[in-house]
């Protein structure tokens, strides 16, 4: 069996990549992120994601991005913003992004597979929803794999690491199908950007409001516990 | 004055590389890594670097990079090598070297320098004494600065975010004239993998090696303190 990393938030998104992965029968190696993020409840979700959906190993990385601050998600100065002012692609880059947050998680998740031996890496990228965001876009991902296999021992040394974005170009209601076809138990998950500690969602977030639209245009019953 | 980022390992290297940025104006902002290194003593070097040199701040981002294992600087059970088996670049990847840190240190810089409102960052690597490195040579550079303008507000918004790496195609004697001429001093930077606690290089592993080698073809005094 081949193994692969997979990014897992404890979100809807990346839960699904992961039902994805296995499908692929890969064995999966989750790998999440303690990053001073202000919705810590993904964590627990993203633990149980891992065991839900059947993951080899998941591992807790932690490191303090807050330090950095410019972010919604880790400085807690910055406001969330809420769907009374939506947060559209045409108003620029939103306050949620993370400085060069994704490049760090991918190149966390390009360490582990070298020493795993695995040229496969699985991310939950999205351009429909987030196409604000620069490291969500399919140019840049083609871009970082470029630059992964030049950059690594196994790169060189004839693996071709693909960086696998299955549900880039994916609308949050073909995800929500593609998950319920997957049996992907979207009650575990926390999209929510402010979830509360034990996981509940504050349902005005954009994230939330992604979310919520998302199953109601899947024709899927929203499992999604708000607070 | 334009701000850069500047990776700073407390070695001759980077020390060489934080004058020649200083040199070309920019307001340097130091930034080194606690990372699990066997080598700790480094970050007092390069706390002392950075304050010689003029930097206009110095951090230490700590991240552990043990957990993956792999690499002689990081996993304890394996040794470093020593000058009586060199490690040559016909021998393929040292086992020095650390899964994907390169790629990990520069996303980090690149988080930094977003925030700072920077697109310059600087970097010591060397593809002639490091030609077994798959993430110091210079294609690799090119790769993720091509990538780093895809994944950043900063890139998106207009700055060409530039990697600098001036020394890349430098021997060490070229670089320790280079520093020289910058009047770094040397005394004050550690490159030994193996120091002491107080700094104090072992003078037989293989970056040992590089640097004398370095002092005694620039015809330079080697200022190392060796223990």
């Amino acid at each position: 069996m081949k193994k692969a990393v997979i990014l897992v938030s404890g979100g809807l998104d990346s839960a699904t990549v992961l039902a994805i992965a296995r499908e692929q029968c890969f064995e999966t190696y989750a790998l999440s992120f303690d990053y001073g993020q202000r919705h810590r409840s993904e964590l627990v979700a993203s633990a149980n994601v891992a065991k839900a959906i059947g993951a080899a190993e998941h591992r807790v990385f932690k490191l303090d991005l807050t330090g950095w601050g410019g972010s919604a998600l880790t400085d807690a100065t910055i406001a969330v913003p809420t769907s009374s002012v939506p947060t559209e692609p045409s108003a620029g880059i939103p306050v949620t992004y993370v400085p060069a947050r994704n490049t760090i998680f991918l190149s966390l998740a390009l360490a582990w597979a070298e020493t795993l031996g695995a040229i496969d890496i699985f991310a939950g990228m999205n351009a429909v929803d987030y196409s604000g965001y620069p490291d969500c876009r399919p140019d840049y991902i083609a871009a970082f794999q470029a630059m992964a296999r030049l950059a690594t021992k196994s790169g060189v040394e004839g693996g071709a690491i693909t960086i696998h974005t299955p549900i880039i170009k994916m609308s949050k209601a073909d995800i929500v199908r593609e998950g319920t076809r997957l049996n992907v138990d979207y009650a575990m998950t926390v999209s929510c950007y402010q979830a509360d500690a034990n996981g509940l969602a504050c349902g005005v977030c954009d994230s939330c409001r992604l979310r919520r639209e998302g199953f109601a245009a899947a024709g899927v019953v929203d499992p999604t516990r708000y607070g």
